[in-house]
């Protein structure tokens, strides 16, 4: 794409009121753009980010069996009381509105409710389970405080998958797969060393729920980490579990973090309140087993933002850039330096290589401060000097290291 | 994909409320699920569908220049009482909520304020004009009546396109490049010959805005066709132009219809409420000129399926259908016939070809209906007969000519 042709463009100013450093760099960088206090929207920059996040998740999840579905914002009231979480004493972060006869309806907060009720129409017997049905959908969520960028917003995507099993064993065995699937998500998207399986309060049907929580100076979360496991506790259980789970050392660090994801046991808790059972071979019937596994491209977006940038730029990692490779055209009133830029644009673009050409006719110093905010993860630079030399600067944003490739060898080099 | 791996099933059942035809065959064949009225849930098959449609919709608009973003749901009302459309005196269809501290918020019936106020960070010279910004996104309708299926719904995706100009002229231009884009999506999810270009009443900026309308006897709207021209004229303004806006042709025929697109001249209303303006060459401040294109993706599939049904089937067009082919293996008891069909599932599979495969153990007639309501417009059959005569059934569901072919020319057969 030429950036000549990208609406968005690059800025100093954030709203007053912005005060993480995601949000901050995803504004200046044409990203991202505030509409509220914890609600943002994509331009296409961000939307390039977001979709390349939300392909590698959904890879992800059709590799364990997921199978994509796409529930309702607006949710029926006799439904969530069913389960008893409509009133504001038992879920105090609903958005709830009217329709025009004066039903009261929710936005939905997250889906086991609807979700669990659906499910009723095609689980009767044994043979129909397992299934894992997941979305990625908007949640409404009315947060108190929203204050941290994309990392807790009010309205954002969601990735939930929502597995129903006929026994224990099938569905711990699920559990644990889910456990490497968003180890895999976290890896793809550049955050897997800096990210820890983290033990957290397990409700009625298990001793543990698990969180996915990256460390990050600005995360909301505390948790406490052992060394030797990578693995994690989570401050809401250090008192009742100050050691860590797998291998027992007490000697657990303190981080501050950012819940990435978590896979929760519901166990029976939604298949009973709203009915949902199968006949066994004996038809005999029993409650479905349930367990939930989200994930917030959005927040994961913001995480990413937070560990792979300095106050002034961002490092894509390659995976979910939103480009592969910023060219850099220097000179463009040359007509000779343009053409060559042309030309190695066209070359990459046949290629297949995603680029973004900033065929600009702006000062070098703006434009290498642009490739630095936008922070592709490769920099592509062609000028004067280059046309005479007959190769390109290729500088890898992530290593800071600058090579000289010749014009020859360019789309080689790139794949590699 | 396994159809005994499919979570969804046919369905003999719907909703006691469910009246329209489009929303009663696609619950019965799985393909969406009903929350309450005017709202619809997407299910595999549903989404398959609609990602199909929402993929032709991007290419057009892609086409013409069109940049994707991603707006919010959540509204100020600050924004929306600028353009005076905030009061339900003014929009009676609103959906609104409020912050946990009280403030009021809007869920988001259309973009026209947000998408003019953000482009202010953007549009400031004749340089940065003309952009087309477009999102396919939620729009929330607190719709009196719902009761169309998916032809008229409280909660959906749009895809609304905006253009912003800095010259009528060059605003002139693009609204009828748009045309020939909304055309094209018309005719590639397969109702380009049933829909009409459709003269609306047009506001302050032009005599005329524009609407598509699909003639389909579910309609809830009345056109009146020229059959010289291809153009038809809307009931809204049938008094004041009772004739052919092209020819003059005064004998119109009456056809009821669904509206699947709509194009508006937004002339400066927006961009002058909300101060958005650009500096041309002498550093005069002009306002934007806007216009304002949209396509509901899922009333398209409801019109499809108005269109290509009848009362217990659905012919999905090849371009939107949920697979490419439905293979139905009969005697799948019989460990041959099963291999063989396991074969051609492989064998199509490994040819890029989306194959549903119905791999259940079930009575053929079971399988027939099934693959009837399901819709995909090739159906292969599989059985012990096939297997002697090595040979496979391929039935072209929108002729009705069935056909035998041989395994060996199976997957050029069906890529031609």
């Amino acid at each position: 794409m030429r950036q000549t042709e990208l609406f968005s463009k690059t800025r100093k100013e954030v709203p007053k009121d912005e005060v993480s450093k995601n949000a901050k760099l995803l504004i200046k960088g044409g990203f991202i753009h505030k509409e509220m206090a914890g609600v943002y929207s994509f331009l296409p920059l961000g939307l390039r980010v977001l979709n390349k996040v939300n392909a590698l998740i959904r890879h992800e999840m059709n590799n364990v069996g997921g199978q994509e579905i796409f529930l309702t914002s607006l949710q029926s009231k006799e439904l969530w009381e069913k389960t008893d979480r409509w009133s504001s004493e038992k879920v105090d972060n609903w958005f709830k509105t009217k329709l025009a006869g004066g039903t009261e309806l929710g936005l939905a907060f997250t889906h086991e409710e609807p979700l669990t009720d659906l499910m009723r129409d095609y689980i009767r017997s044994f043979r129909d389970l397992p299934v894992y049905p997941y979305q990625i959908q908007t949640k409404f969520r009315n947060e108190a405080r929203a204050k941290s960028g994309l990392m807790r917003t009010r309205e954002f995507l969601m990735k939930d998958l929502y597995s129903f099993s006929k026994a224990q064993k099938e569905h711990d065995e699920f559990y644990e797969i889910m456990k490497g699937a968003y180890k895999a998500v976290f890896d793809a998207v550049g955050i897997g060393p800096l990210t820890y399986l983290t033990y957290a309060a397990g409700g009625s049907f298990s001793k543990y729920s698990h969180e996915f929580q990256t460390v990050c100076d600005a995360g909301e979360d505390t948790i406490h980490l052992c060394e030797k496991c990578s693995v994690a506790v989570n401050e809401e259980i250090i008192n009742t579990q100050p050691a860590c789970p797998v291998c027992g050392n007490k000697k657990l660090v303190s981080k501050k973090a950012v819940e990435v994801g978590n896979i929760f046991n519901l166990g029976t808790k939604f298949s009973e309140a709203l009915s949902l059972a199968f006949v066994d071979k004996s038809n005999t019937s029993h409650p479905v087993i349930m367990g939930s596994y989200g994930i917030g491209p959005a927040r994961l977006i913001g995480t990413v933002v937070e560990v792979f940038s300095d106050e002034k730029t961002i490092v894509w990692p390659a995976s979910i850039a939103p480009f592969d490779v910023h060219l850099v055209a220097l000179d463009v009133s040359d007509d000779a330096a343009l053409k060559q830029a042309e030309e190695v644009y066209d070359l990459l673009s046949a290629e297949g290589i995603d680029v973004l050409f900033d065929d600009r006719d702006a000062r070098a110093g703006e434009k290498f401060a642009d490739a630095d905010l936008i922070g592709v993860p490769v920099r592509l630079t062609v000028s004067k000097k280059t046309l005479q030399a007959k190769n390109i600067e290729v500088l890898n944003r992530r290593t800071g290291k600058t090579e000289m490739v010749a014009n020859s060898l360019l789309a080689e080099h790139i794949k590699r």
